[in-house]
């Protein structure tokens, strides 16, 4: 038996699970709670339910060490509780609203919850601006909340380096609404992180900002090199000299400048979504955020118009979408725009065959509801066009005189640029 | 008598004299042509007509050289010409079209010019994407151009470092129809450049898109974190921590990233209209770009609609703004925001007060037909607000008690954050 836990983290998603595996690997006894059963008995095996190596291999050890429980939400009482780490999946992204009904919930079990010490809960999902005051309110509606300290923390964990990014963080951003109240959580941290890592300790809202706007920073700086991308392939630009004359600058830079099929995943977009949809009433608007998402959508649309010109109407036409992951080797479909792409195609009554080398055990995709193919060379299998969706290092391999032997029309698209153009196309592949 | 010059540069302003005058010092003589004939006798005197320290410090050593020599356009004969630079002032900010009737009487010139040797003109100056199309086009109107190269060449200095940007830029950037066509002046700029700048070789209109997205990035990522500021203004929130939160994520960074009245300049908004106005057909729109004007104008209008509810209806009511260069310690007023708001105010009917310390000796601003105020006290003298238009260091040593005896209504706005809060707002000052 572990000793008592001081530290509940709730969801096992990608940042309960590394904020969770952190602290146990620094020595604190940790339980996530998490509803679904199925995911905890995988990860009580060891197993991690997403492709994040690193946070692998430290889920085996810090379970090997007794120091993580898994278990589902019950009435158990945790006196010695110090800290409750929120990180359930917070926003619906196809309403771009919080998930009332989970927090309410939450907020009565924690406002009910008796505990020795005085107990701090750290909101580390994503909240639209003002929600933490909604949350207070929520904590405090049935009774004094003396014992209680809310901290806003946002995670900027990038997806495939889960953990390192939760041991080495850029920046600590706490947001409270009294000073004192981050006194708690600062102690826990200075034990656990460098002393070089910045911490910032602002109020509540300004904590929420800081994380929606980075992301829409980053979003944003994602649809411009897009956007730059599509007005090249439209005038056959030299794109390549163009992303290396602009990265140049310093001030712009080259990181974070790659290409494709638009910005996904489940914060850049969403997170777009949600600084526009805040708890406060002035009607302010990010026009930065909505641009990056009509920018983002636009590839798309372009894309199909590029594809209707080459083949017609698209009905009933077989098309190929390689890689369905959000971004390149992980096997996370959420928000991914080669998804999106294909929802589009579908509605145009394309036949879509998806192949996604990092789910081939699944039956299907959640999103859209797209069936997987189970091989290359399945989705490949007569179809009039194929589109790179993401960039896995893998379909670089993918030889093109085998591929002209499968397709019933030479047609490609990979504005990620994985293929070699030049070998393709001597195989009478058009790329568009 | 110098030498006879083998460069030519046309269009005495930054982009050209930073260009002429890095030239000669290495040694190159060089001949300016500039319309202005005042121009010309102040250059000749060796004073710039502009603020730009090392460049008016460097005029002067080449003059002694005798390596810089400035002329009015004329029917000269240049035999021993190998480079004519364009430097003009090359496209109408109000209309965002470029000047044509230069560009056709340019043309015409050069085409008539007989040289001893092929003649590679340089577009140094900014074109709307397609131009260098276009200008060819009217440079072999009239008869083959076998002597002729056309490179684009654009420029990336930064006001106040026009010379130091010249002579150690962050990249150049070669455009060209024909490979061949960059020889000269690769071999010219290889004489005079550090092997460690990069430079990148590629067609005219990707040499075209590179200057003006970088242009259209740099105004993109102001209008963010000025988005932002405008946010966190009406929320009340904590500015420098949401900013220093953003920027410790170094795909984000922290340089660049001053936030104020919003992005102004000769360049940027310039840019973020030319980029939206090329000489191609395919209808292709910028978002990022016209956003970024957007977010600049809201900034505006929402500073005006904040003055009118602390003042009620702007006519008659005299408004003081300090400051109407459109960046610290220069005195170029081209496309400033404090300038756009004097014009928004004024069309109010509000009394406009402009002080600009860097303008003191001028009588009227160009822009608008402002009258500029001589002294600060004059400026503030029964100002029922005043506005902070450039963050200005001197402006840091105002003293509040001072000034509060001079207006009449103590508001004051200043986004820049160059005032000390504390001291003025013991004075009675509301910032707006």
């Amino acid at each position: 038996m572990t000793s008592p836990s001081s530290i509940l983290v709730v969801g096992a998603g990608y940042v309960g699970l590394a904020t969770a595996i952190f602290l146990a690997d620094h020595g604190y006894p940790v339980t996530v709670l998490e509803k679904n059963p199925y995911t905890i008995e995988t990860l009580r095996h060891g197993r991690l339910h997403f492709r994040e190596p690193l946070l692998q291999k430290k889920l085996k050890q810090v379970l090997k060490k007794k120091k993580l429980q898994l278990c589902v939400p019950s009435k158990d009482q945790y006196r010695d509780l110090r800290f409750i780490f929120i990180a359930i999946d917070s926003a619906d992204p196809a309403t771009s609203k919080m998930r009332l009904t989970s927090f309410e919930k939450m907020a009565q079990w924690i406002s009910e919850t008796e505990t020795n010490n005085p107990l701090t809960v750290v909101l580390k999902c994503t909240n639209v601006i003002g929600f933490a005051d909604r949350f207070w309110q929520m904590l405090t509606e049935n009774k004094s909340a003396k014992h209680i300290r809310l901290v806003v923390n946002p995670e900027f964990l990038r997806e495939g380096y889960a953990y390192q990014d939760t041991a080495h963080p850029w920046r600590i951003i706490i947001g409270v609404n009294k000073k004192g109240d981050a006194t708690p959580l600062l102690k826990l941290y200075r034990s656990v992180y460098a002393h070089s890592i910045p911490i910032i300790t602002t109020d509540w809202k300004s904590a929420e900002l800081v994380k929606l706007a980075s992301n829409v920073y980053l979003s944003h700086r994602l649809a411009f090199i897009h956007e730059v991308a599509d007005f090249a392939r439209i005038e056959g630009l030299d794109l390549n000299s163009v992303k290396q004359g602009i990265g140049l600058d310093p001030r712009i830079g080259r990181d974070y400048f790659q290409t494709g099929l638009g910005f996904g995943g489940s914060c850049l977009p969403k997170d777009c979504h949600l600084i526009n949809s805040h708890e406060i009433e002035t009607g302010f608007k990010f026009k930065t955020a909505s641009t990056a998402l009509e920018i983002n959508e636009r590839i798309l649309d372009m894309l199909i118009e590029r594809l209707r010109r080459k083949l017609g109407l698209l009905k009933g036409k077989k098309i190929a979408i390689l890689g369905a992951a959000f971004k390149p080797e992980v096997d996370d479909t959420r928000g991914s725009q080669a998804v999106k792409l294909a929802l589009k195609l579908k509605r145009r009554g394309a036949k879509v065959a998806i192949f996604e080398p990092y789910l081939t055990k699944a039956e299907k995709l959640v999103e859209g509801n797209f069936l997987l193919e189970h091989s290359l060379d399945a989705a490949l299998q007569s179809a009039s066009a194929v589109i790179i969706g993401t960039a896995h290092r893998q379909f670089r391999s993918i030889k093109p005189n085998h591929a002209a032997k499968l397709v019933k029309k030479r047609f490609i698209s990979d504005y990620f640029g994985v293929l070699n153009k030049e070998k393709w196309t001597k195989q009478g592949f058009e790329f568009i």
